[in-house]
């Protein structure tokens, strides 16, 4: 007997979650692992994926205006031991390259050889080694403000990697930024978190709470860690983007000094920030379902599939051609900056098979065209938002003067989905034991409760139930004071618990 | 006594041109040397235009059914030395990973720890680290072809760097493809080769030749490699690309095997070709003056800089408003698939200084706009491609409407005086003496002269002259028979001699 699958994906996500993630990158075909320990290979979907994603950030970051540049990949050592709580961060997991050629050994293979003076660090991000250009660039007030971005990628020596989530290298975006002054830096730094929930949420369609980070979960050798936290299908928080405020910790390092318009020598004030292609897992974790990845349709890499049904070889020429032409007819449409991007799909493969394909993929619209709809003019159109065999069929004119909104729907709509399901699983608490409950008997997902403010508390909540505090709202205050959960001493305000990526 | 500066490069081409082209990339703000030995840091200038380059041969390779993904930039070692010739020609220059984290040294400092059980080299080239991937994506007919192309950096352990030219860390492209058959490789090989040479020549402006490299210019492991060459303007060539057919080297070191459709296993058909940053060298020395950077108006960063002229203090806000409303209108115009794009530069510096500043760097047209030249609705237009003082006056509107077909022109115009440069210095050459005076006497160029086909001639030439065979034109033989200038010995077209960079 045939084994009945009710999913596209094996296991479905209440099955096992983790498991479902890993199957779902796998079955879209958007990335997978590489022979070399925790590097992946991004898939040419994924790699699309990206690619609007870059775009899309790049135009954001450019109407802000930043400019991009590129700096070496390699940092000497002796660069990233400058700020102490920075080597601190990064010493544990850091790639090192010691020699500069290969050598036949003893053994005939080859080995290391051509030792180099001083170790270089694969960059992990480049605040020390951009800091050292920026302190020969910045001499006067007047070279103020630096604001640039790079596009580049970095290496962690993660022990645990997950695709997309957490890779020894991975592909971001590294903003450095210089300042005059401190409010000037400050300014910087929120305004590019705003860039980042504006790009989760318009683009991403995935709702993001910001906040400023507990002093525990800084970036290293930050004075201040800006947010965004997105919550995901188990209910789990994703740290999607960071905005740092640096102050003069790393300008002291570097020596970013300039005369300032008193004449004084000054010490800068930097900013860093930076997102990566953990931005895709958190779009499958967001979006996807049992039967796949589900493409937000402003960075889906393309719109429309057109299936041509093709049931005699006789029939193939003519229905090859008006598929081709109604494909011409979606590409005058312009959607969200682009022209609506169209696959037509001949390939000589079974049928349901192909259409599987399309819909694991997570493709935005598909539209099967046959004999029958040819004749009639028609075309019967299926959405990824809805079930998988809810299509329905409608003229080819009325579709394609539809077919922009359509996406537009359905990014709104998987944008609102995601926001009642991080409502329906974000609760106040106020008590210890209905704190526990929440996370241990009803799934968990986003607390708000009173915090005493001590790394202890913050602790001893990480050491019993793996919980941490995702973000301090900038609001926080606005809810009331209250008492801690779990020492009852004063509280200002509500911060944001949840398990976490 | 003030000095006398008849340039504003000095030394000009004339007095150093190695010297020149630094100064040219300095003055430019294209690029600097960072303090990683051989790392550069492309600076913002420099790097809008590699942004506008990757977009114009990214949209050349998409046009040609090409998609992009992206592979680990470590290899481990193992998979380098499995194709001979090939780790052979990068074992010399290679940067090694063989730790995985700093720890506290005896004497207090950072040390390499964590060393890795196989170490790991920075892709110098990514042959054997996607031909490992290729192998397991590729198992019948049906998976091919294969027609991916990577954006990355790449590190070669280089000697002697010189900023874009040979650097040891650097970007490029490079494409690697998946065939049937042999006659289908060599089509992509070939076809490659063509829309490098289409990229250099429509859109740098820059003419090249095309052919084969003998065996000892090919690349590590390839069958064949066919090239573009450039002439610099001290008339050494410049190779600005590759295209290789690898037969079927990478293919069996990596074992992609394929079942064929007569149910044969079979061994597939590998092409690598890449160009990079590179290419950015070879348009300075293409287009460059004494005076700087000369921007092709297709690539340059931005096509036209507005220079407000404002005498008094008063006049400020209506010139600059004046200025902007003028940018606008040019940015209503599309030139090459772009708006028009325009910087409005009111910086508060010494006018004489500012704009020299725009003609170092190469901006295609510059316009002024002073207090007379609004009051009579008109424009003081400067083109990058004339003379620094032959300046003109036009009315708003004409300039307006005028602009994309000035850029054109422009674009036209570089290319033809660099066509004119190359025939110049371009001779065919039929005796040994003739040849010698060539390129000891007269400056050089490109010397086409018959070759016995022997590596020994090419390499007593080398000796001799450091003068290199270029490459061999696909069309050699249609020029005729004739003798070798070195050995006598009977030849069947000539080959392209020169110095090389």
């Amino acid at each position: 007997m045939a084994k009945q699958q009710k999913t596209a994906i094996t296991p479905t996500r209440e099955e096992n979650y983790p498991e479902w993630y890993q199957q779902v990158v796998r079955a879209a075909d958007l990335a997978e692992n590489s022979d070399v320990r925790g590097c992946m290979v991004i898939k040419p979907w994924g790699y699309a994926l990206w690619e609007n994603i870059k775009a899309g950030l790049d135009g954001l970051f450019k109407a802000t205006g930043h400019v991009n540049a590129y700096f070496p990949l390699f940092i000497p050592k002796s660069y990233l031991e400058k700020e102490a709580e920075h080597v601190d961060g990064f010493a544990k997991e850091c790639a090192v390259v010691t020699h500069h050629r290969l050598e036949a050994g003893p053994d005939g293979g080859l080995v290391p050889a051509g030792e180099l003076e001083e170790p270089l660090i694969v960059r992990p991000t480049s605040e020390t080694i951009i800091g050292a250009t920026y302190a020969k660039w910045v001499q006067s007030y007047r070279d103020l403000p630096i604001l640039i971005n790079q596009w580049a990628n970095v290496v962690r020596w993660e022990m645990r990697t997950r695709l997309f989530l957490r890779t020894a290298e991975f592909l971001w975006q590294e903003g450095h930024t210089v300042h005059e002054t401190e409010a000037e830096a400050w300014e910087e730094t929120r305004k590019m978190l705003d860039v980042y929930k504006k790009f989760a949420e318009e683009y991403m369609a995935m709702p993001v709470l910001i906040g400023e980070k507990t002093a525990g979960e800084r970036f290293p050798g930050a004075v201040s860690t800006l947010c965004i936290e997105a919550m995901m299908q188990d209910r789990k928080a994703l740290q999607a983007g960071t905005s740092h405020f640096l102050g003069q910790n790393f300008a002291k390092a570097s020596g970013i000094t300039f005369q300032s318009r008193e004449g004084r020598e000054e010490v800068a004030w930097t900013t860093s920030w930076g997102v990566s292609t953990r931005l895709i897992g958190g779009m499958i974790m967001t979006h996807g379902d049992d039967d796949g990845m589900v493409m937000p349709p402003r960075l889906a890499p393309s719109h429309v599939v057109i299936l041509p049904i093709i049931r005699k070889d006789t029939d193939r020429e003519k229905i090859m051609a008006y598929c081709n032409e109604t494909a011409e007819m979606l590409r005058t449409q312009t959607y969200a900056g682009r022209p609506v991007e169209v696959v037509v799909d001949g390939r000589d493969i079974n049928a349901g098979e192909k259409g599987w394909g399309w819909v694991k993929k997570g493709i935005p619209i598909r539209i099967e065209i046959g004999p029958r709809d040819m004749e009639s003019n028609s075309v019967f159109v299926a959405r990824r938002d809805k079930g998988p065999k809810e299509k329905y069929g409608q003229s080819r004119e009325e579709f394609a003067a539809s077919v922009t909104s359509v996406l537009e729907e359905m990014q709104q709509l998987l944008f609102e989905r995601a926001c009642a399901f991080r409502a329906e699983n974000t609760r106040e608490i106020d008590s210890w034991d209905d704190f526990v409950q929440f996370f241990k008997a009803e799934g968990g997902g986003f607390a708000l409760a009173h915090w005493d403010g001590t790394e202890e508390t913050e602790q001893k909540i990480n050491d019993e139930l793996s919980v941490t505090i995702r973000c301090i709202p900038f609001d926080y205050e606005a809810g009331g004071e209250g008492t801690c959960i779990v020492s009852g001493r004063p509280s200002k305000g509500r911060v944001v618990f949840a398990k976490s990526y």
